[in-house]
Order: C-alpha cells, then sequence, then structure tokens
C-alpha cells in the first residue's frame, strides 16, 4: 500500500465478490482514498450462473472476469491476490500468506460463504461443493467421467452408480443444478452414446424438510417440484442425510443410494476469517451481526458486508445471501467514508436493504420469481431471469458470448462446453 | 465393439485428432462399416489455436469440442473414452486401460505427437509443455500467477525471475506463443498493476538454429525476427540449451537465464504406442515409414496416420506434422477401406499430400505464409490465417465465439480470458 499522504485514507477491502468489488468501485477515482482489494483469486465470480459450468452450459471465463481488468481504470485502487491470514483490529494491521504487510485506516471484511458440512468435514472429502469455479469444474469433469466409464464397463452395478447424480439441497442450487443436469443428459446427450441410454441417468434431489425452494411460497414449490418431476428429476423431500461415504448415501430413515456423483448444495456458512476480528459470532455458520451502518460494535473502522452478515430487514425477514444484498452493502460502506470525508463527525446512515426479490430456474424455459408481493412462474418467469442475469453480467464480451451460448445451446439443445480438461485425479502442476 | 455381422467390418480408430476424426467422418453413415473411435480424452482439440488459450485470448471450450458430439449422428461410430495400453497385430485385438478389450478386423494409428525433450525426460519437469488443453491452462494460470506474485514481492531478483518468460524452440508455436505473450503483457495488462510494470516482463524466444521458422524460407524468417523485436520479443538464435533447473535455463556458451516461466516447444515425438507394432521405427522421434497406401508392410490391415507418420510427399519433400496432412491421410485411408468393399482385391491407391502451406501469426496483426510458390507476410497473411483459422474450426458455437472473442479483444486490446481457476499446485479431484 501506498505511504500515507495527508487526508488519504488507506481502505483495504477483503474479497472481490459482489461486496468487496461494488465498495471498490464506488470509491473508485476519489483521490481521498487509497484502496486495496485482496482476493484468494485472481477473478470476481458471477456466482448465480456457476451451475451452468457445472452443467457444460458455460466455459469458465464466460461467468468470471479478471478483478484488475475490471478496476483497470481505478487509479487510486490496487488489487492485490493474496490469502488474508491474520488481521490486528488494534495495530490495524493485516497479514497475507505470501508475506505481504498490510496496513490499514479502514477495513472491509467481505470475504463470503464456503459450502457447509454441518460440522462432518469428512463428508466432504465424498462430495463435489458448488463455491467456486474449480468446483464447477470438478463437477462437470466428474459427471461427463462417469458417463465414459459408463459407455466403458460391462459391470450392470457399476453402471446405475454411475448413472446416479445426486443433489443434497433443495434451495436454488441444488433446483437450477437438477433441472439443468435432467436438461443435459435426458435431451442433449441423448444421441452421443451407443452402449448407454442416457436419458436413463438418474439425477435425484434431496431436500431435508418438507419442499424444495423454501424461501419461496409453498405453491411455488409446489410448481417446482411438479416441473421438475416432467424433465425427470426425482425429488426426494423429508429425507434427512444421516452419513455419507465414498459413493454412498445413507438417510436416517434407513434408504441407502449409491452414487459416483453426490454434489453437496445444503448449506453455507462464513468463511473462518470472521473469528479473527474478536467479535462474537451471530451463529454457528460463523456470521457476524454488525451494527445499523454495518460496522462492528466498538469498531468503527472495521465494516462487514455480504454473506458473512446475518441482520434483519426494515420487514424484520432476515437479509438474504444473494448478490444484490451484497452489491448494496458494499455500496453503502462506500457511502460511509465518502460522506465522513465531506463531514467528519456526522451520523451515520443505517443500511437499508432493498429487496429485489428470488428467483430460481427450473429446467430448459421455467423459472419461479419471488418479489415482494409480485410472483411469476413459467415461461415469462424465465424470461426474467435470462434479463436480470444478462444485465448483471459484468463485462461486455461476457455478456455477448453467454447470450450467444444461451441461444444456440437453447436452439439446438446442445451446450457446447462439454470437454473434460484434466481427467479426474490428476494434478494441477 | 458390436458382434460382427456378415459382410461388416469392424473399423478400430485410435485417436481423435484431425486425422483419426476424418477418418471416422468419411466411413460415418458407411453400415459395411463398424467403427470405435478411442480416445484418452473426450474432445478433438483444435490444436492450431492452442497458444491463444495458453495466452487468455480463448476459453478452453472455444477450441475443443467433445468426440462425441462431433460424431453424434454416425450411427454405425462408437465412441469411447480409454487409453489403449496394448495392440496384438496378430489377434487382431487391443487393449484399454479401463479393462476393456477392442477386436478388429482394421486399424488405424493415428495417436498424434508428444513434447520431446531429446532424451532429457527430466527437464519435462522444470518446463512447460503446450500439447494438451491442461499444459495450455497450466501456461497461462503460471504466467498469470507469477505477475500477481510479482506485484505483490518486494525482492527486486524475484520479481525479475517472475517477469521473464522464456519460450525454447523457434518454430510455429514459439513465434506464435511469444508474439501472443508481448502483445498481452506489454499492452493489454498494462493498466491492470500498480506496483509492477508489466511492459518490463521479459519474453525471451530462443532457437538453437540460426534463424526462426526454419520451414519457412530466410527472408520470411528475417521478417519475423525483425516484427518479434518490434512488439518486445528478445530473439535469440544459435542458443543452445545445455540444461535446465527449476527456474533456471543454462546453455551452452555458459549464459544463463531465469525465469519462472520455461515453456517447452522445441520438439515432438510419436506418442509411445507406435512401438507395439512390430515393425521397426524410422527415427529417434518414434515415428513410422508406412507404405505408399498407408499401410504397414506385410500388414494391409493396420493404417496409420497424421504426427507418427514420417514420409516423404511427390517431391521428395518430408509430409509436415501439420492438421491439413493428418486430415487428408484419413480421408485417404477411409476410401481405401471402402473402395476395397466396392471391388474386393483391387490395388490401392498410394497416398499424395497436397501442400497447403505453413502459416505463423507474429503478434496483433502479421504473419507470413508459405504456401508452395506463394508467398505473404504482414496484414494480408494475417487476414489469410485468420481466414483458414476460422472456416476450420469445427463447430458452429466455437466459431462464432472464438470470432467474438477475437473482434473485442482487437479493438479493445483486452482478451478476458484472465482466469486462474486452479492456482498452481492444486490437486484435480
Amino acid at each position: 500500500m501506498a505511504a500515507t499522504e495527508k487526508n488519504v485514507s488507506r481502505v483495504l477491502i477483503i474479497g472481490g465478490g459482489f461486496a468487496g468489488l461494488e465498495c471498490a468501485r464506488t470509491l473508485a477515482g476519489d483521490s481521498r482514498f487509497s484502496v486495496t482489494l485482496v482476493d484468494r483469486t485472481n477473478h470476481h465470480l458471477f456466482q448465480p450462473l456457476l451451475y451452468q459450468v457445472a452443467t457444460a452450459s458455460l466455459a469458465a471465463p464466460d461467468i468470471a472476469r479478471s478483478i484488475r481488468q475490471i478496476l483497470e481504470d481505478a487509479e487510486n485502487v490496487t488489487v492485490l491476490m493474496d490469502e488474508i491470514t491474520a488481521i490486528d483490529p488494534v495495530k490495524k494491521t493485516a497479514e497475507g500468506k505470501s508475506g505481504h504487510h498490510f496496513e490499514y485506516d479502514y477495513l472491509l471484511l467481505a470475504v463470503g460463504a464456503r459450502t457447509s458440512y454441518f460440522g462432518k468435514t469428512e463428508w466432504a472429502e465424498n462430495t463435489l461443493a458448488l463455491k467456486s469455479l474449480a468446483d464447477a469444474q470438478a463437477v462437470r469433469r466428474t459427471v461427463l467421467s462417469n458417463l465414459e466409464r459408463a459407455e466403458l464397463t460391462d459391470d450392470e452395478a457399476e453402471r446405475k452408480r454411475l448413472m446416479t447424480v445426486a443433489i443434497v439441497g433443495g434451495g436454488p442450487t441444488g433446483v437450477e443444478l437438477s433441472g439443468a443436469f435432467a436438461d443435459l443428459v435426458h435431451r442433449s446427450l441423448r444421441s452421443n452414446f451407443r452402449r448407454i441410454d442416457t436419458s436413463k441417468l438418474r439425477v435425484v434431489l434431496i431436500e431435508g424438510s418438507a419442499r424444495v425452494l423454501e424461501a419461496f411460497d409453498e405453491d411455488q414449490s409446489e410448481y417446482t417440484r411438479q416441473r421438475l418431476k416432467e424433465i425427470g428429476v426425482e425429488v426426494w423431500t423429508g429425507m434427512r442425510v444421516d452419513d455419507v461415504k465414498k459413493g454412498v448415501l445413507h438417510f436416517t430413515d434407513g434408504t441407502v443410494l449409491e452414487s459416483e456423483a453426490i454434489i453437496w448444495a445444503a448449506g453455507v456458512e462464513a468463511q473462518p476469517l470472521t473469528a479473527m476480528l474478536g467479535v462474537p459470532l451471530a451463529d454457528r455458520g460463523g456470521r457476524i451481526t454488525p451494527q445499523a451502518d454495518l460496522s462492528l460494535p466498538c469498531m468503527p473502522d472495521i465494516f462487514v458486508a455480504g454473506d458473512i452478515v446475518r441482520m434483519k430487514d426494515a420487514d424484520d425477514k432476515p437479509v438474504p445471501g444473494l448478490a444484490p444484498a451484497a452489491s448494496q452493502m458494499g455500496r453503502h460502506i462506500a457511502k460511509i467514508l465518502k460522506r465522513e470525508k465531506d463531514r467528519p463527525g456526522g451520523q451515520r446512515d443505517p443500511f437499508y436493504y432493498l429487496d429485489k426479490g428470488f428467483m430460481a430456474i427450473i429446467g430448459k424455459n421455467h423459472a419461479v420469481v419471488k418479489a415482494g408481493k409480485l410472483k411469476m412462474r413459467g415461461i415469462l418467469a424465465w424470461f426474467a431471469w435470462l434479463f436480470i442475469h444478462i444485465a448483471f453480467l459484468i463485462g461486455f464480451r461476457n455478456r455477448l458470448s453467454v447470450l450467444l451460448g444461451w441461444a444456440f445451446a437453447y436452439i439446438r439443445d446442445n451446450p457446447e462446453a462439454r470437454i473434460i480438461v484434466n481427467p479426474p485425479g490428476t494434478k494441477v502442476q
């Protein structure tokens, strides 16, 4: 970080997701701030479309963009790829895994969420997650490789295991993923194999509670279940996972499901960095409840934003872990910092969440949307989903490339990213 | 493979490159043949554009397509992803790593080339190759990660090592790669970093003989050297590598070059499967010289094609290891098989190579082309290069997506695929 000039505040942003990026963008060009954004990866990821990389519809660069590239015109912003391993809120410093030492006047912690196994960390080894690009490519690689192995084998039991995709978690990720997989194997890949019938591949969506998409209304959940069933997804609700062994799911009612592709989308928790701030955590998921302005109690120079925040909105409903909430928080914090430069000592505004609603796509051309009192479903909801996701994709080439990819895949039922780059088990140099 | 029906010949094609794929496509729909195509990967790779994945201009799915997808309408063709480990030319069988057993009436071996270290296999560990998609992604990951590390470090010597890309081998791959890297770091990335000046990154192209692009004419080599120099590539000709240690190249004249990204593009050799056919190999590179019809001496049921073939054309010049030569061979062999069904016992036609020429792109908008007596260079050659490469890219979406990617990158000097999916050293699950 550059040496502190007079009246220039050093802002350290940890995390280049929606919250961190939006904060940096709002501070960009304001020479009263010297901003450093640190992320473990070199790219901002458009997480809402991650499942499409997993299901071979999109290529990784379609939904990810170099953070430096996004911020290249922001001369007061320095982007560094590093992993923060320690924060000292008293000395106002942080340490990077690379050995780099960071100093700040203001800190924004926006490190996001990771997959939660509810304490059963050993389950991670026997399942695939869906939080990063590498995760998505691993899901794609596993499902496509399993089909290749199924085409080769003469062992019926093995073939059955290879031709079962189990998705644990009936939230939007699970619903979107299972719908896309059903479309892929039952429609697109049908004429690709000679020895197996891909329309027989089982896609099983598993949810512990009584219905999928719990954040939506009951009739929308029911609609979603119907639609998923129509396109060939088995929806198992009220089924609780008891244990996960290699290739086998055990349920509390004694049911056993064998599958060589178990995808875990059942829950998230905050990245563990939240435990370093010395404030009590708000839940077992490691999240933090900040003050109304998003700063920490007794630490007005430290802010939190995005998926690590647990707070309620004006209607006393929890602010969801969604991209719009994270962006709004990042922007709010940047505005507080700017305001304090304009009028030092003034009162800070509280954060108000503007609810943009929820949406989930179900297979090829259906979706459900819930935004306040507005409820939509079917093809109209699908168009709304399409429009909103394209509009918020960062970067022009990405947007056009994604749109084209979708258009072709839609017309020809033929997603083009069906390649296995690294065979399972290879080591990346 | 399906049981032999009367008069149906089982054709086993090993390798889904240009030769194998073209043979399968030519036999597609001819019910007199039951074709099995086996490849270690699930995709056909458009190798001429591999360097663009390495230099972050294109995404992997832009230049690779699922082999099953290409051949999905060919009902008499079965595609299997397996690695052949043994061939028995007497029993007419082959064994796959998966345990699968193959039987054939005709065999086409078209397994292509791999990187050659001229016997110094230990050099492979200290260099990056450029033959597969995984290789290309490793090159991209390494160069981008090195820049990130250079931006973080305060150690001048380390920064210098990190900011040197050494490319060994002045053939088309080395020339295209070095030009694209120079464009990337000296132009596109310039405004992305705050602590380092990417225009100072060294791109060194190393060639053991007296000139780059030896297959072209001398004035074209000289033109290429000039152009590369203008865009910021250091061209070292007549420099022979003596040893490759981790991060260090030692030359026979005592020169030492430190670089954290050493890319080896100095030579290729046939995949080792050629040694299993029981015929003498034509050179140390493991290639085979077939009969004029591309079958093996005394084994008229076994053919070879593509980069594993060493033979001369009608003008007594060696047939080059290029995509057009491989495709022509694959088609020739398929036609021989068809002809023999039409007129059993007839004479087989010899293979004639139709020289389509050579081309290499040099940085952003220059190229050299040599085709028979035709010689071109500069922007006209670049347009010829562009047209030919787009025209031969398999798959419509790929073609359009690549064209768009190029158009945007060209206009804005801003390639979009600058993402590091797996940080160096991670294990792919």
